[in-house]
């Protein structure tokens, strides 16, 4: 393919400087009419397509979505980060990926303040984050993707974290177990928060007591969801199941559990949340309660485009529910088939 | 904070219509003196920042680089990413990301010549791509990191993976492995060939000659690692180390081995290639030759913000060496220490 012409090549056609050629392209009166229509000669003799930002310009669109994301290395947020530039692609915008873990909160302000993007996809709204009360002030439509926030005036698309939960405890429960193990989260975002407290109210209507020393509180990482297995474990009487918040403590508290020789699911259940597709890998075979990533996705990106459409719409609070995937780190039951 | 004011706000401050506002902004010379200077007033009162679009224009600048990448769910290609975008936030820069594998050619095309980015990063350069050419042709700055193309008189950052793979080579044949598997992929890029012709030549060198049957040729994701073990470890006479040109394969190869109840270290050995975080995971514990991820993101990142400062300096092509770190899947040797 030819190589199309830049502002420098057409400036030289022209027998004008760059600005002047930038001047034509922005309207700027400062050029004189018989330069401009040389200018404009030349433009249209090398079938020059104006540019992405002079096009937004003229229409206050630029068919740029802004992603604010954190941890893209966790196996999760990687799938919600495939699945959204999969469905933005389908329907034609971009994407620009701003991982907020790397960024301080004063560049995002300028960021929601530059207008660069036609709307904003939040994915991990915190209650203790400005993020989301800054990118409704900007003015920006923004819809809210997998984390939510109670009672905020915003779209948002989350699954039904609190119902999986509550089904992964019901599920221990039927099967027997008394003794259970808890690896949480500190609560700073709905996510943890439900996955947690609807797994309580499982056992607390099953009338189950979870002692507070099979409680663990933890961080995100894998090396926490393996301590947090070597002291449970390590008890005089260590829990017969743990559920955790998360594939990643899952996977971390198998591996804690094979480096102290307690076998997964002859001496301990476990349970994860996401139901990533590592989880499926054999390594893992993790029961895991379902994010439901593409449905989640789809739905919100369907919402931001009717929002940037329609700014006056009524807000929508969508929840989808989070399915118990059974493998082989929980046996088998008669209440699973 | 206060929500800042729309063009909206400020056309209906300034009496006048969205359009008129975005005229002046523009320099739109349809608009008479009397009203540009009111609107101006009304800016000038409301400390309305001019937008991120306005300055592009007036810059040539959008402080935005182009990445283009494929996977992002492999744990590689997530590592790769989320240092991507650490660097270019340390510096102030902003990232549209597009998926090469959701986006066809023609709509890259596009993309190309819109001038939405100062300049490009390519992750995935493969020979039966023309997008390398594409992006070269469009007069964009432009680096290919991790990916090279040999010969592309292109700045480029890759690892030494020729060099990583004969080590691992070397490291099996020292250990006294003489019938050796190889999992390799076909070669689309200069990771996959360079990590499967440097391992060959390590064995050629110590008269180490690799069996036809030994070799199996498959695709990228971790089911085919794990159909590749099956075979591998079901011949009569199954090898006694598989070497694999990425973590993920590896990975797919120790479930495929534990499915048909093979152990590795004390059955097979096993080496990848990419020492992703996973690798050091207890339930992988895999030796891999390393990506030196950081290394290849920084030196990449500043060779393109050189190329964006000083478009006719010489091409730089800088290959860092991927050095093999042992793990448990080899079992320890003298030469390892």
């Amino acid at each position: 393919m030819a190589r199309p012409p830049t502002s420098r090549d057409l400036a030289r056609l022209a027998g004008v400087s760059q600005a002047t050629v930038s001047r034509v392209l922005t309207n700027n009166p400062k050029v004189n009419p018989e330069t401009r229509a040389r200018v404009l000669q030349v433009l249209k003799d090398a079938n020059y397509t104006p540019n992405a930002l002079a096009r937004a310009m003229k229409t206050g669109r630029t068919d740029t979505i802004g992603v604010f994301m954190t941890r893209v290395t966790s196996p999760f947020h990687a799938e919600l980060l495939d699945e959204i530039g999969r469905v933005l692609s389908s329907v034609g915008l971009h994407m620009i990926l701003w991982n907020i873990e790397h960024d301080p909160e004063e560049t995002i302000a300028d960021v929601l303040h530059q207008r660069l993007v036609d709307g904003f996809l939040l994915t991990s709204a915190t209650y203790d984050s400005k993020l989301h009360t800054m990118a409704l002030a900007s003015g920006t439509p923004t819809v809210l993707l997998h984390r939510g926030i109670d009672d905020l005036d915003c779209d948002q698309v989350v699954g039904d974290n609190w119902q999986g939960a509550y089904d992964a405890g019901r599920y221990l429960v039927e099967a027997g177990h008394t003794d259970i193990g808890l690896v949480t989260l500190t609560h700073t975002g709905n996510t943890s928060r439900d996955r947690d407290l609807g797994f309580r109210a499982a056992l607390t209507d099953a009338g189950v007591k979870i002692k507070p020393s099979n409680v663990v509180s933890v961080g995100v990482p894998h090396a926490d969801g393996h301590a947090a297995a070597r002291k449970l474990l390590s008890k005089r009487k260590p829990p017969t199941a743990i559920y955790t918040v998360t594939d990643l403590l899952a996977f971390g508290i198998l591996d804690g559990a094979r480096a102290i020789g307690a076998k997964v699911p002859d001496d301990v259940w476990l349970i994860g949340f996401d139901n990533t597709e590592l989880a499926s890998w054999e390594s893992f075979d993790l029961t895991s309660v379902e994010q439901p990533v593409h449905a989640i996705v789809q739905t919100g990106i369907d919402l931001l485009r009717k929002r940037i459409a329609e700014p006056d719409r009524p807000t929508e609070i969508i929840s989808l529910p989070c399915p118990l995937v059974i493998r082989g780190s929980t046996a088998n039951t008669p209440w699973a088939s």
